[in-house]
């Protein structure tokens, strides 16, 4: 047996004690009762650790070193598939176990002690916590930069996207501050006013509303369910892909957006290539990549005019409503899914003030990590920058401010940027698709979403990990990452 | 930390890895699409191997020697721990892993097999399969044998039930023997006509009213839930226990009981030691017992008379049925539960026949096990004890014969007779529940359970381990197994 060979046995096995964490993950949001709860932890804890285990054996550090000396020809896909476990394996090993212990432990408490602070509003209980987590975190970085001979903030960026680097970052942030405070004016400027859509909207309906989209966008049912979640996520495995919703009886929007986008992650999955299941390189890419295919499909597509113009009538069969109605008509429901705003919360905002948010939290944190910021002074430098990029005052509103999200209390720093590449990738791979598949836009406006999910799943979802977010985009789109297509696309929607 | 800590944690650590294992396979039967089916079976199985890994770890051995020796004062409950890590770790070891492997393979096949032969009634496919699948059997039993130092069939009744011996069962089986035919004859010329129950009854109703149900018997739903599988069970664990039934529109009765028979299991399982959760001795007890638990709840409490009359004015409220409608009165409902009739399905089986089935079995599979049977003439063996037995012939009928249960196509030998254990125990404990308990009748009638699972809990749950089937039955009753409790519970429901 070769060592390529056994290094696909150990991926094998290390898939399938990721498909079971998977589940009972799942099982965790969707099923478990409230009494499960201590146990579940544990029963997670035991095996992420022993997933890590295997992941970090030693053994496959010399299967690694031997695979590509020994003189078999790997062919394009076994390579790539050994470049993955390579970053797998140098990942795993980067950290020592003891601060990684540290770190989880510091990461629990202070998020722990923040759900109830944000609360009360109340930032100084949190602080001293965050500093540790911040602390350690810079910590973590230097053992990923030392391992991966990278810098700070690029070894956390690889760690979500693979081979991202903050040089590919910098200058389209740059690019949309320039732009988006002056869309967002003229966007407020130009929108109407819209029609409320009065409920109540039983959950029974939504749900059937959401499972006919569902379908309709290519999801694979006999791969996979639909089911509800405090927090909307897609999990589970390529044939077995787990997604859920949320519903609201006073609005239908929010749970059918929701499921539009988490529908994008699930075809994503149910598309990676068939051939490699169960090895690093049939996986899905990063954070970035994989945003990029549920914001294509929630932003792209079900947001657009035309689709929306297909959804018009299924919905108010869903609802029961009439077509005489003229708040249920296509342009008010498509008011509805285009609104803009100025808000506080990044998780509520739309597509013109989202990345604002997400590059205030990019600088942000990376001024935290190399300690031109004290967490001291963040609450103030939060109120400076919601000042500058949205025009509104934080100061004294914590909970609404620097508070809002669980990402840098649990430790994940890093992972904001890949929402709002998600969403320039989205416009980027659309253009493509768009110049390149006949009709696109009549197909769609027909509900006929078939020819983009074959072309998503032959150019993105069944390339694996065999190449990296960059260079995809340059063979798919001609271009490395570019905020053009994004600008264009705000342009087309709100502005024009 | 002394050997008895080393164990603890490495107990723990393996029941945290079977707590995954349960929640996996619950979602293997109740909520995977069909395309993970492939994917499941391999991760299962995967995880089924890690654990054996480490059940069988050669330094549970070496602990488990110094364990007794360090000088450490262990109380009863970690003496008892012991011994039940050593029963697990003898057992885990007996077997050498290639026959493992052959016999895995072998009953998988079988299994297959019989899957679709039983369909066609189609004996001469399956026979040789079935014929390897003994022969690899009986190298386990013997294997197993060797190292627990007892006889071949006792090896196999060890595995389901802790210190349960032929020389415990052979003597109530022939007690059972002497009396149930004739009670049959007269069970069957005693019962009148029931009128029908007609339906449809839609799953709401009926999913509704097992709910009410459940918690009236005391199923805690803040650690447990109830869904639908193909098969009835119970699973996942104390703090998250899982039970299934199936709804059939045409009738509810079937659903009823089998959630009344999964909760009796529930109950056991959600009453385990909370001091001892994760280690061996806080686990049930094996396979009779926990049958105990089962039809203790569905056979003494939900089908007796007291219960049903409590039951009436519930069901028919659930199915909007008046009470002038005669055939919705206790006298028909308790008819209805109660219905003896001969018949060639064991799991179709009334309280009188069962055990006949399960004697036939259980004379049959010692005979396979030990060459007195040879598989060829396994058919006429049966059509021989079920005319013996029950009157009915099964010449030319195998799929309602010898095929109609999965146990040994799949390489299950020594599991048969723990069904009719579990009924005997069921009357054992519930007659001195009964002497026990002050009113005990008429809580039941009022639909009042506490106190018998309170009594429960004490006296059986919350033992778990401690000690094994026969001590407790002698402890709790006043006698080891003994059929004549069952022989009472048949006369004063069938004969009198």
């Amino acid at each position: 047996m070769s060592a390529y060979s056994k290094l696909e046995a150990k991926a094998r096995e290390i898939a399938r004690l990721r498909e079971v964490a998977a589940i009972t993950h799942w099982d965790e949001a969707c099923m478990m009762p409230r009494g499960g709860g201590t146990g579940r932890s544990e029963a997670l804890a035991s095996l992420a650790t022993l997933i890590h285990e295997r992941v970090a054996d030693p053994e496959i550090g010399e299967l690694l070193n031997r695979a590509r000396g020994e003189g078999i020809e790997l062919d394009a896909w076994q390579s790539a598939n050994v470049t993955n476990m390579e970053r797998e394996f140098v990942e795993a090993t980067a950290i020592p176990s003891d601060l990684v212990r540290a770190s989880r432990l510091a990461e629990l408490k202070c998020e722990q002690a923040w759900r109830e602070a944000r609360a009360r509003n109340d930032w100084a209980t949190v602080e001293p916590l965050l500093a540790h987590v911040v602390g350690l975190a810079r910590q973590q970085a230097d053992a990923l930069a030392d391992a991966m001979h990278l810098s700070r903030y690029d070894a956390l960026l690889e760690v979500y996207e693979p081979e991202l680097r903050v040089a590919d970052i910098e200058p389209v942030f740059e690019d949309l501050k320039a732009f988006l405070p002056g869309a967002l004016e003229t966007a407020l400027d130009r929108q109407g006013e819209v029609a409320p859509l009065e409920g109540p909207f039983t959950v029974e309906e939504q749900r059937e509303l959401s499972v006919e989209v569902m379908g309709l966008l290519g999801f694979d049912f006999e791969r996979g369910r639909l089911d509800v979640s405090h927090h909307p996520f897609c999990g589970g495995v390529p044939d077995d892909t787990r997604i859920t919703t949320r519903y609201l009886e006073s609005s239908f929007i929010e749970a059918l957006m929701a499921t539009c986008h988490e529908t994008g992650h699930a075809l994503y999955q149910q598309g990676l290539p068939r051939d490699w299941r169960q090895q690093p390189v049939g996986d899905s890419l990063g954070a970035a990549v994989h945003e990029s295919q549920s914001l294509l499909m929630e932003l792209q597509v079900c947001r657009s005019r035309e689709f929306v113009g297909f959804l018009t009538p299924m919905i108010r069969r869903h609802f029961g409503r009439s077509e005489t109605d003229a708040a249920w008509s296509t342009d008010n429901l498509y008011g509805h899914v285009t609104r803009v705003a100025r808000g506080y919360i990044r998780v509520d905002a739309d597509e013109i003030t989202y990345p604002l948010h997400v590059i205030l939290r990019f600088e942000l944190e990376r001024q935290l990590l190399d300690g031109a910021l004290a967490v001291a002074d963040l609450p103030e430098a939060w109120n400076d920058a919601m000042q500058r990029y949205l025009g509104l005052s934080t100061a004294g509103k914590d909970a609404d401010g620097c508070m809002q999200d669980v990402h840098w209390y649990a430790g994940l720093f890093g992972y904001f940027p890949t929402y709002t590449l998600g969403a320039l990738t989205a416009a980027q791979w659309f253009a493509t698709a768009r110049k390149l598949i006949p009709d696109l836009a009549s197909n769609i406006a027909a509900g006929n979403l078939r020819p983009l999910v074959d072309w998503l799943r032959e150019n993105i979802h069944g390339r694996g990990r065999q190449v990296t977010m960059q260079p995809l985009l340059q063979e798919v789109t001609g271009s490395t990452l570019d905020a053009a297509f994004y600008k264009r696309h705000i342009e087309t929607r709100y502005l024009s």
